[in-house]
């Protein structure tokens, strides 16, 4: 297999878009990183996306978006895997170059959220949970998450204070993000006073619903050499893996096992350790999901994720700084662009283009994107120069 | 990029599985692939499938189906192209075997259309069309591709009698093929009176709604060797592309320019020429697309499609035989199934397993899998012993 390069990236500022549609926002972000990459030439797309169907009438959206974007004739694939097809496709953009197979592949990820109302949209995350289960028993996301976190809190003493500072951490972050949705710093108090949406999870324990797109280039690092004038940013190592897809069949609820095997795979191809790592972008849909993933890729002793957040390991500055973009909590969450944008954020920072939120000496990062309660996973690392 | 052969194929018979649901079909199907091949274990699945989410309710079915299989921890994407999600998760299993990312891998396709009344239903396959221009104009498939067909018969001199020939060849074809939903003999007389669906589509022009799966098994040539008893079939071409997603925005309404495409970097990567295909299993969606794509594939030159299949050219005896099977048309066409059920027919046609439809001598099979009115294409080579 040959060795892969992320040469271009592109989104722009993530919210409500009610004036721009589901194929504007894509082809806006991919020109971007067609910008940003220098490329001449897309030989081949995919595009991660979880419901375009549910959310905006739309499936097909391969051949729709390479038409859009210019590009109608070269092959367009759609991925699906929930809240992680943007890492998926990610994943298979990477193998497509790395196998030979094609020289330049644009990876995008994109989903228009807020064309429904909000119980549609909550009907319509819900399709990524057991529906003939866990769905038919009225649970929804929020629900799932909150399980988890009260058997966080039940084993490992883990606290809402603990939980609450995860929000904290990646607002802090995201106000330094000109992409971000929601860029206000907010306080510990704030995240315990705002509304219950499901015990122990407060509105500000959750992801917002958002409107967005991301993208990025890849090719093989000979070729990278020649076409871009950016510091070099390798695909050193890539994993997926999935789990049961509803809760209730795991023994282990606040286990996230998809994720650990992903992690396997991706340090294992790297050949890395969690001590290489310098930063990470994980998929902090709720706040008790960070707490999980830090422990899941191994940052962090299982049971000990509450107290490393609160000691400020993961804030810029800190270890291991976790989210810098702000996360899916600040920056925003429109499910299928998700991934693609966590690898934005790395680029930028392995470039050393990431302004007031920039990490000292970041060399390597470290991706978790995750689908469902944890029934898939996908985990990338990239080394920047 | 290593050799990859299709070593284990699995379907049921498809039709209006009503005591089934999306789950069940796909592991029956899957097992009985993975049963076929001799295999023990499964290292990454693929699975092609068009719109769950409207016609069930459920996405995020990589992990669904993974899970209910019993190989929950196995990367496993779901694929999404339309009406070619089948053909476009087969070249991605195939990409992954031949770039040494994972050594066996199980492709499969389902749908689960009977669930919903067929107005939802129609709703839903129109999602493949352009939603902001063509169906908010009220278009759906069957006018789509009725256009396709007046221009045909405009241009060309194409005659409702050509399009009929096609579904009466491919119901005598399908009453051979135990798999099929709708194995009955018609005559061109039964298609000119059937009810007319959009002219010059009569209801017998156009392939059915149904529930089905289809699964095959692919891992690299020296282990197939080891692990298969059965005779070699090897994936010697591949090709992927896309159009305009819509129908307004070709030059040329009767010409499909994926499948040109598609065909052309499979015929190349195969080192084959059109001459060189002993049979294949093509879209026809409707009579119109199987007349079209025997054009587009070489097999005729344009416009002399119609005679081509009154000749008899392309029935079994014929010069090359198209969909044995029995096509979408009369073994059903569960949309995101079909791409992979049409590597089924091949894989029984090339190993001599077709029974009374077994195609004498065939050695090389061509599989072409469509999406939308065009918009997609997905073309593969099969080579057998």
């Amino acid at each position: 297999m040959r060795d892969v390069a992320i040469i271009g990236v592109g989104m722009q500022k993530w919210g409500e878009l009610w004036k721009k549609s589901l194929r504007d926002i894509f082809v806006e972000s991919a020109l971007l990183a067609i910008e940003d990459a220098g490329a001449d030439r897309i030989d081949s797309m995919y595009v991660g996306c979880m419901t375009s169907g549910l959310f905006v009438g739309q499936e097909h959206i391969g051949s729709l978006l390479a038409d859009y974007l210019g590009v109608a004739s070269i092959p367009a694939t759609r991925i699906e895997t929930a809240c992680a097809s943007g890492g998926a496709a990610f994943r298979l953009g990477f193998m497509e170059v790395a196998s030979g197979m094609s020289d330049i592949v644009l990876v995008g990820g994109v989903e228009k959220m807020t064309d429904v109302g909000g119980d549609e949209a909550t009907y319509a995350l819900g399709t990524a949970a057991d529906q003939e289960y866990e769905g038919f028993n009225g649970v929804t996301f929020p629900g799932l998450y909150a399980m988890i976190a009260r058997r966080h809190m039940h084993e490992f003493g883990t606290t809402p204070e603990q939980l609450a500072q995860v929000a904290v951490k990646n607002h802090e972050n995201g106000s330094k993000n000109p992409m971000a949705q929601f860029p206000m710093r907010i306080t510990v108090e704030q995240v315990l006073n705002s509304v219950m949406v499901a015990d122990p999870l407060h509105i500000l324990d959750c992801s917002p619903i958002t409107d967005g797109a991301a993208a990025a280039i890849l090719c093989p690092v000979e070729m990278a050499k020649k076409i871009s004038q950016k510091p070099l940013v390798k695909i050193i190592g890539s994993g997926q893996a999935t789990d049961t897809i509803a809760l209730h069949d795991r023994e282990d609820l606040a286990y996230l096992k998809s994720t650990v095997r992903a992690a396997e795979m991706a340090y294992k191809m790297a050949v890395k350790t969690p001590e290489n790592i310098d930063l990470a972008e994980v998929h902090d849909c709720f706040t008790i999901a960070e707490i999980c993933i830090t422990e899941a890729l191994d940052f962090v002793e299982k049971g000990k994720g509450g107290p490393f957040v609160e000691s400020g390991a993961t804030s810029i500055g800190g270890k291991i700084p976790v989210n810098t973009s702000g996360g899916l909590k600040s920056k925003g969450h429109p499910v299928g662009a998700t991934g693609v944008a966590q690898v934005i954020e790395i680029v930028h920072q392995l470039r050393g283009e990431a302004g007031n939120r920039q990490v000292k000496d970041a060399k390597i990062g470290l991706i978790q994107n995750m689908g469902g309660s944890g029934g898939s996973a996908v985990v990338h690392i990239l080394e920047g120069e």
